[in-house]
């Protein structure tokens, strides 16, 4: 017997009413007969709610016309006790074990022409729903929702913006853990304990990534000992218990560093970062950004160290839309909150990289996180 | 920028190794091309690493007849660098934003007639595989792979022995923490604490079910106080740094228990466990340890207040086949391993509920968890 924690925060049942309202008028644009919600941030989006995603099906049916309901095993049924269903108008349908939930919900949608699930169902459940609901074209149910969750209201707004203030609290006490003599890995113990201390319910990614770990975007954290000159990339974050994410990366040096090209390099993506930051604006398209910040690096010679997008919106999930990447050819609106993350990476040597979350305001931007963006040289 | 952590202890090649060749030898047998193997805790059991699971696609290509392949973002590559690819004989193919990943596995599979997902396999990834694939039939991989995880190999089996007795260090102590006054949340989060400090790299579930709550098998801690004379069901796990989950229940009584029927039933119960545990040995079908319990419990008339399945499997995941439950006609084989966790519920009063992880020997049974099965009274 086991199931994750579901006890959480939720947005007022308005709110919640509002979205599913607006859910099943996407659906409708979408020619979709009905969303099929399971857990995880989408659900969450929907009824506050994000539930535990297991062997057995657990889905929100969102109709483009019509009652929605909740699908849910009888013994997990207690989890969902906090959403406010009957405010809602979903109808809760419990199913016990020898029940078929797939036929529950394709006895529910008729003779659906496409019924669209979230990206992130299981296979198990896609593959049994697409069996049962036979000859309706099988969609997802991503592109509906994003439309919804890549604008956000006030509430979600202030929720980014405190989860900024929280991971920014953590960087102002990077120099109590970092110097040199100690592992990344201890140091990035250290600040997984603090991204707790200040009000996330976990740490979800902690890059500590020195000297040429630097140089590897990806990188978490190893057993290389921080030696003095080290340049050092520290990306952080997690979910408070709202559910909202935080992620950050500001760049170090343990000492003044080892490497002579550093401050001019260092510069150089300072002014990228900021240039992007600038450019965003309601009307803006997305590539746009990541082409402000691509232009300021690729003009000082350093293109070809630039080597991945500049950014990911954020919220819910820790990537999601918009993506702040060439091609996308999105026009950014107030209310749509991502990364702004160029980066240098010398490898075998050293890397940079400086993240902002930043909202789009009705007049231009607001940075979440407001650390400075100078290379922060600590004691070694 | 971000990534959940990939750094763990992993099997050595070797058994790694066989358990590929065991994967490609049992799709053949089913009929199946290739198995597409998304990160999770199938991929852990294939490769020794988790990986993680985001909007780009990564899947481990298994051909029934062929070599392997691991197809994973090159942002994401080196979070695979533990992973002894070589020994393996499995080839890295990295692909870059703006490639298509799922005409990179559609091209190295050919034509092929059915091609399973992992049961995991998110429906993003699900969809553009169907789509790229063509006129293959696209099936689940979990019916394939869990022949191979259910049955454990003696690195395994010492692993979820190792898990049991961390498990049981923390119910060593939960006098320490549970007592009248206190919220079921206030002694969750001291046993959350201890379940790390013994060991786990996580909690992952704990349930402190009291007086009423405890009778909703499902529930986890509320802002309840727990009073003097209630009946407290505390089922708690969580995996170890290698993967392997702990699950274990014990039932206390704060003071002695207020209601007059608790010892008549919980001893039924304890003789239910008793006889379940008894019961499992080689060859033995599954669904007759859940009918050991079951008898007990309805013989002495408590049928009705036992409202779940006997148990589950176990092992990089918390549920995972063989489950115990009415109508598996799986015959027990040594290296199985599951839970054996029957319940009596007295909705509106209180709960109890009994679990071990058990392992089938060559012989009978092997318990992982060892504490005493009689209902612990501490002090109030």
């Amino acid at each position: 017997m086991s199931r994750r924690s579901l006890h959480t925060p939720a947005p007022d049942a308005a709110a919640l009413r509002a979205r599913l309202d607006r859910a099943a008028a996407a659906a409708a644009k979408a020619d979709t007969d009905a969303l099929l919600i399971a857990p995880g941030s989408d659900l969450r989006y929907l009824l506050g709610q994000a539930g535990g995603s297991f062997e057995r099906l657990t889905t929100l049916v969102v109709p483009a016309d019509g009652v929605p309901a909740l699908v849910v095993p009888k013994l997990e049924a207690p989890g969902y006790a906090d959403v406010p269903t009957a405010e809602l108008g979903i109808e809760v349908l419990t199913w016990v074990d020898g029940d078929d939930a797939y036929r529950l919900v394709a006895d529910r949608l008729g003779k659906p022409g496409r019924v669209a699930v979230s990206d992130f169902t299981p296979a198990l459940h896609v593959l049994a729903l697409r069996a049962a609901l036979g000859d309706a074209e099988q969609t997802l149910a991503g592109p509906v929702v994003r439309e919804l969750r890549m604008r956000k209201d006030a509430a979600e707004i202030a929720a980014l913006r405190a989860a900024g203030a929280a991971i920014d609290r953590v960087h102002a006490r990077v120099g109590e853990w970092l110097r040199a003599g100690r592992t990344e890995a201890e140091v990035g113990g250290d600040i997984t304990a603090a991204i707790v201390e200040e009000g996330h319910s976990r740490a979800d990614f902690v890059i500590v990534g020195s000297g040429p770990n630097g140089a590897s975007p990806h990188h978490d954290v190893s057993d290389r000992v921080i030696q003095r000159g080290d340049v050092v990339v520290v990306d952080i974050g997690g979910p408070l218990p709202d559910g909202y994410n935080s992620d950050s990366t500001r760049t170090y040096s343990v000492g003044e560093p080892r490497d002579a090209d550093v401050a001019e390099t260092y510069a150089v993506l300072q002014r990228a970062q900021q240039a992007a930051v600038d450019a965003v604006r309601p009307g803006v398209i997305a590539e746009r950004i990541d082409a402000a910040a691509r232009e300021v690096i690729e003009a000082a010679g350093f293109g070809e160290f630039f080597i991945h997008r500049t950014g990911h919106g954020i919220g819910l999930d820790v990537h999601e839309e918009p993506y702040i990447i060439a091609g996308n050819q999105l026009p950014l609106e107030p209310g749509m909150a991502f990364s702004v993350e160029p980066g240098i990476y010398q490898a075998g040597r050293w890397g940079a990289r400086i993240e902002d979350i930043v909202v789009v305001t009705e007049s231009g931007v607001e940075a979440f996180n407001t650390r400075p963006h100078e290379l922060t040289v600590l004691d070694a």
